[in-house]
């Protein structure tokens, strides 16, 4: 980001649909299989699979501004096609820090789900398909997931000062799961979820 | 916008690309010639053209959410192709009327141009062709300009309580013009800008 006069300045950047990235990211997260712990459904066949190998589930590539009120964070982000047992390929999954901020998904291609839940126990899936846009609103945690045979990319925005909080999702998991059933997605109730412990607010 | 416990819902749109429009809008504003009085550079020509029809310039589709810090507003901008004289058509332009807050443009479709400024007189101008982003940050008034031969579709997503100031630009100009000269698109300085008014912080 270049600065002027101490004033932010305007940029561009590009997706690149070939080597699934944007121009200059200011920065690149992978995420493995390894950080998915206690996710999915069926550990026996998630632990047998990150035995042989930590694949790289999504990676999310950022354009950054100052993490203050009004300004923009934006990137992209790649979930890649896969499954663990009758589950796919996701993100891990987060609230916002500062819980009353929302975010904007925009699908440019693939095919998925986003699951969505409020501590005080609403959810929600929306469809993901290209050209479709998805409004997720302050207090809605929030998870992308793959269902398609190829990358799923999305064009996201969230305000600069909103923040991350992964530890609740990590710890109590999502109230809902898409699971493959007939070779279609299919909602379903999380048997593993750990709703009796209170909603976490530290990162 | 569904509500449920006072809760915002999230929602999904998708960008019709056939009909220029987005599905379900919240708003759809339509700008024509005559809410462009005093920015041209050619007068004569802009009021001839309005004797002979008052031609629709550009057209915004707005999805809501509440109009506060943490929520963000999208939709899809239109721009017409066209000219009035060497000028291509355009948007009226604005500055936030929370003048700190940033706003992100994707282009979709077609050939545009932003101009943009700051009330302290820096200025800037980027290209915008299709799947390059904009950002656009906090205090830079910006005007979105069509220099192809067809619609210049993008999505938008701006801080919800942003608000619009129309009012600076109206009456001063925005510093900088884009022309054509020899077929494409140039830069020049605006003549007509009236830099000595203040900067006019009511809406």
């Amino acid at each position: 980001m270049k600065k002027k006069k101490n004033k932010i300045m305007p940029f561009t950047f590009k997706i690149d649909f070939t080597n699934r990235t944007l121009s200059n990211p200011d920065s690149h997260i992978i995420r493995k299989l390894s950080s998915m712990k206690g996710q999915y459904l069926d550990q026996s066949i998630y632990n047998g699979m990150l035995k042989k190998e930590d694949t790289v589930l999504y990676e999310v590539y950022e354009k950054l501004a100052p993490e203050i009120e009004g300004e923009l964070i934006q990137g992209l982000s790649i979930v890649h096609p896969g499954k663990v047992g009758r589950e796919y390929f996701m993100t891990k999954g987060h609230f916002h820090s500062v819980l009353e901020t929302a975010e904007l998904y925009f699908c440019l291609k693939g095919q998925g789900y986003m699951i969505m839940e409020t501590p005080e126990g609403d959810w929600s899936a929306e469809e993901l398909v290209p050209y479709t846009a998805l409004y997720v609103p302050g207090r809605w945690a929030h998870r992308s997931i793959n269902v398609g045979s190829e990358d799923l990319l999305m064009l996201f925005v969230y305000p600069a000062h909103a923040g991350h909080n992964y530890v609740t999702i990590e710890t109590k998991g999502f109230r809902k799961l898409i699971v493959e059933e007939n070779s279609n997605p299919k909602l379903i109730d999380n048997p593993r979820w750990k709703g009796k412990n209170e909603f976490k607010t530290s990162q």
